[in-house]
Order: C-alpha cells, then structure tokens, then sequence
C-alpha cells in the first residue's frame, strides 16, 4: 500500500465499503410487483408474451428488457490497480466501483463478473458463453500481453461493443489531456515526440490511440523485449530511459515504479504525465519546479472521465463495436471542457458525461 | 400462446415490459458518489484497501463487497416456461422476472445470465468460470435430461448454494400444498399412493423432494422411457396414466399438455394438482365438481413461493449448498402460512418470504 493512503484514509475506505452493507450495489425491480395483476404481467402468465416477441425478433430485447443498457465488467485479477495478480475475488471491489460509477454518472446497469482463468482461450470461451447477457463488456484489470489476445479475439467473435479499459480509457483520457497541453503551449501534438515509458496494456493503449491520432514520432521503453517489438511493429522506436527523457517533448509513463522518473532528467517546456497509482513516476510539482511546461498524475487523468460516456454513447448507438473514430471523439469532448489551468475537467462533473456519451453516439453514428 | 392470455393481458405484458423504460432491472449504486472524497474511496487509491484485505482473506469479500446477497439467475433457453427451447434471449424476461421478484421480496441482488450453449460440459464450464462472481447460482428453465447433469455437476465443482428452481423450488411448493391437503382430509402423506405425470425437471423434482420427505407409494408416467427409468431407479413405479388415475390418492401433473386429464378419470376424494403453466391438465373447478378433494392449478402452486426465501435463507446462513432439510424446512413454513381453504398462501405477502427465509437459515445452520 502506497505512503499516499494515510491511515485514515484505509479506515475511511474500509467503512465505507462495508456499512451500512456491505459493498457498493444493489439491483431494483424497476417496474411494480405490488398485485396478483403485476405479478401476472411481470411473470407467469404475462411474461410469455416478451418471451415469445423476442423469439419472433430478437431486436425486441432491446425494447422487452434491460440488456441493452446492462454492461459486464469483466477481470481475472491478473492486473488490479498497481497491486499485480492479486485474483479476481480481490479485484471485485474495483468492478463493483466501476459498476458504482456506471450508475451514478450515466445510468447504466453495471455488473462484476469474475473469471477465474489466466489463459486467453478460456476466458475468451467463457467470456463468448456469456456475453448474450448484456449489451457490452468492458474488460478490466486483465494482464498484458494477455489482455492484448483477449480484447482482440472477443472483438472478433462477439458484434458487441468490447473495451479494455486499461488500454483505451486511459489513453482517451491521456489524449484530452495532451490535446489541452499542447494547444495551450502552441505546440503541435502530431508532430511532437512522444515518449512512453512501459508498454504495457496502459503504454499501449495510449501509442496505439496517439498514432491513430496522428502522431508520427513514438519512442517508448519498456524491460519487457515483448513490448517493445510491439511497439516497434507500430512504427516506434525502442530506446533507453534516459534517451527518451533527452529527446521527447511529451513523456508519458505508465509503469507502477514509484519515483522512477529522476527530477534532474526533465527538460524545459516538457509534458509529463506519470500515471501510475496511486504513486507516480515523478511528481507533478517537483516535474513543474525542473521546468516541465505541463504535469500531471494519474490522480488527475483518471479513466472515470472517459468509460461512462463510452459505454453509454455505444449502447445509445446500438454500435456493433468501439472505433478509433469514438475514442477520439470522446477525447475531444473531454478536453474541451476542461477550465481554467487544469488538463481535464472535473470526473464528479454529471454534464460532462452527457457531453462525452453524445459525442461518442455521433461518432459510432457516422 | 394460451387461450387464457387475453389480447389485453398481453397488450398489457408488453407495455408492462416497455415502458417507462425497456425492462424489469436497474443497478445502483449503494454509497454516495458526490465528492472527490467519496471517489477517492470507492475507487482509486482507497478501493485498493478493500482489495488488499480481501487478498488476505477472502472471506472479507463478504463484508466488502455485494457478492454475498448476488444470485445469478442462469438459463440457456432449452425448456422456457411451457414455451419450450426458444433460446436463452427469449427467456431473459423470465430471468428479469425471477430477479425482479429477488429484489423486491427479499432484497436480493439477482442477475440474469444467458448461456448460449447446451451442451451440459460446456454449460458447467462456463457457469463454473463466472461463479466466483455470485454468492449462489439459480438454474432456471434448462431442459430435462441435460438439467439433471448440469445441477449435479455444478453441484460437485462449487462450494457454494446451487439450486435448478423447476425441479426444487416448484417441489417446495407442491410439498407445502401436499402437506395441507393430507392434513386437512386427515390423510397419511407418506402413506398415500402419489402419482406423478410427466417426470421431467419438475416431475422428477417432486418425487424426490416427496420420497426424502418419507413418501413411500410413487407411480409415474412419461412418454419418455429414459424418465421412467430414473423414477423406478428411485423405486418407484412406471404405469399408464390411466392405471395411475385409478391407483393413486394424489395426482400431479407437470405435462404441459392441456386438458390431459379426463374429468371421467377423476376419483372422488382425490388430490390433484395441474401444475403446468398457463394451461392445466385439468381445470381445478372440473376436477372438484367430479369429487377431488383438492385440486389446484400452477398459478396457485408458483414457484415465487419459494426461490426467494430458499436463496436468502442459504445466503443468510453463508451456506455452502441446499440440503434436503432447507428444502423441507420451506415447504413446512409456506404451508404453515395458508389461510382458510388455500393449500399455499398469497406470494405477495412480505411477511411469507422473511418466514420462510427464517427457516430455510435454521435449517442450513443444523
């Protein structure tokens, strides 16, 4: 546990998750079950009828039930926050925070579902086995190179929308904010140097929807060989950790090594954001006093700003899956209505999460 | 669909299901989500001190987490209502139903899922690699024989309460009506001669939920003679239907086939229960008017009598499975509560459901 979580708050979040009851869901009747004449439509015999209009049309699922506004949040705990495989029945507390926020910010139906296998092709088979159930999966916390085979082999065989999270939330929300870094600097985001530090599913995610983006000039780093050849594959280039901190304008670093980044390495007029949580690789004030144009942590580009819209504007959409097209609209969405000096805006922000699921449901429109 | 759903019942059904919005579910959260400082402990960093703790012992998932009062409700569609294998979309608006009725009878989290697969190995796979989710599973509206296998295997491979509600929540309720009937006519249940048409899932469930209960004399009947072969495994005895009308003192019926039952069949002072849905073997009023003693239909005899009670009592009691005393220790409670010359009480009442909730748990704890 990191030194950022001071007692308090353990014992804060410790009650919070278990009073009055314990966790963060509950699921509600959301049509009445008060008569005999209710519960003759909700159910026996009434029931049949939406049973039997879906079997005639299976679109009708959409209009009979809840599903198309239900959405799986996936794990195998192989990959939960900075604490590693800690498996899935640890990792539940996450899913049930982001089904908590899926709730809260847009109104989806979330629910947890934990897969206790590590090999792609069994998650991929129990995950395809399910996936009738709801109306989108969102994967989470799923180890790379994993995550890469799962997400990639479930976009395949499922006509759903399927996101890691890990790999594009974050890197929409990394993109809002270089967006905003380099439009107030005056710099050009494509034609800047981007260099990421760990390539994992987070330093993937975010050069994959960076070059999509536009930008040309990838270094990253990585000890993992496997990681840098994907990246190289991409068109980056593998370099060491002090040659990208001497040659990228913007330096991105997902890699759960607290204080990795040493303050005498950053240059003047850099972007640094050190995502990782809850300890980043540099902190964003020492960052400012070497003379960082723009830094930031994980706790401020946090990936809360961008899943809720995304799910939401999908389902809106009945899209079929997530492209570029709407990641990048709801990156765009999201920086513009950051204020006053901050890279992005306020995640508890209601409006916000309008904005991003209408850009993103325009998006998946076109 | 039955003649006795009306074109306004079903009008109805499906404005019921539609409107306001598609469905019967929603998810909520649970605990304020307002401020950054709510988020900070729902989510990162302090959700990682719930996490931690449940990796060090994962029995604080219970205190953590909603996990413990999560049922999935879990069909793949092959036998839906008396509808037949219409796949396991068409059936979520009774997974929605019974995880509705969940909700607002017990307060329980309930869960549809849908498993696009009917092979048993391949059903049990995929339920086994999602059950660490669930604080208990639901099979609901799986076919005969395949159901046998797939409760049975599941059974074997989780510590944790698995019940198939056609063969043993429908059983419950046939007890407590059986119970009432016999003693109200001043009859010996175990001593009386029980025939039992139709044995699949629910037939079959009856008899043996009737036979762990002390009942002694069973005929059976089945077009199928692998369904006969399973009762006289169990020692009962494989007749013709007509030989059973006359042999038996009780008479169920769980066919689907309307109007089975000849009312010149009907010998006085027989009990009968027509259980099938929406359409009888026989109309409970024919069957009085040629001198049964009781008789009922499956709209009196409804399963919602007891799944809630028999999930949130094992739920309460952190049981690791149904035993046959849970299952008889419901029954006895929902007779218990009859009134006037009903053999089961009103589903609706509240009060029934903490009873019989109380007595499943006692009965766990034993």
């Amino acid at each position: 546990m990191s030194d950022n979580v001071t007692d308090d708050l353990k014992a804060s979040a410790l009650a919070y998750h278990r009073l009055p009851k314990p966790g963060k869901l509950a699921i509600q009747a959301t049509k009445p079950l008060a008569t005999q004449h209710d519960l003759a439509l909700a159910y026996t015999p009434g029931v049949a009828v939406a049973c039997l209009a879906i079997a005639a049309d299976p679109s009708e699922a959409a209009t009979l039930t809840s599903r198309a506004n239900l959405v799986a949040v996936v794990t195998n705990g192989t990959a939960v926050l900075g604490l590693g495989n800690i498996g899935a029945l640890a990792g539940l507390p996450v899913m049930e925070g982001k089904a908590a926020l899926f709730a809260d910010l847009v109104g989806i139906n979330g629910v947890p579902i934990l897969i206790n296998e590590t090999l792609p092709a069994r998650v991929v088979d129990i995950v395809s086995g399910i996936a009738t159930s709801f109306g989108a999966i969102q994967l989470e916390d799923f180890a790379a190179p994993e995550c890469f085979t799962i997400e990639e082999q479930l976009r395949a065989r499922l006509t759903k929308p399927v996101l890691h999270d890990d790999q594009h939330g974050t890197a929409v929300v990394t993109l809002a904010a270089l967006i905003n870094a380099t439009r107030r600097s005056g710099v050009d985001l494509c034609a800047s140097v981007i260099g990421q530090i760990g390539l994992g599913a987070a330093g993937s995610g975010i050069v994959r929807l960076l070059q999509a983006y536009g930008v040309r000039h990838v270094l990253g780093t990585d000890p993992n060989p496997g990681a840098v050849a994907r990246l190289t594959a991409t068109g980056g280039e593998g370099v060491t950790l002090t040659a990208l901190m001497q040659r990228a304008d913007i330096v991105i670093a997902c890699t759960g090594v607290k204080g990795l980044i040493r303050p005498e390495w950053v240059r003047k007029g850099q972007v640094i954001l050190a995502l990782s949580n809850p300890d980043a690789e540099i902190e964003p004030l020492v960052a400012r006093a070497q003379g960082a144009a723009f830094a930031a942590d994980g706790k401020g580009i946090n990936n809360v700003l961008a899943f809720p819209g995304l799910f939401k504007g999908a389902l809106e959409a009945r899209a079929t899956r997530f492209t570029d097209a709407m990641l990048m609209a709801a990156a765009n969405a999201i920086a513009s209505l950051a204020r006053g000096d901050e890279l992005v805006p306020d995640p508890l922000d209601r409006e916000l999460h309008a904005h991003v699921t209408a850009a993103v449901r325009a998006a998946a429109g076109e």
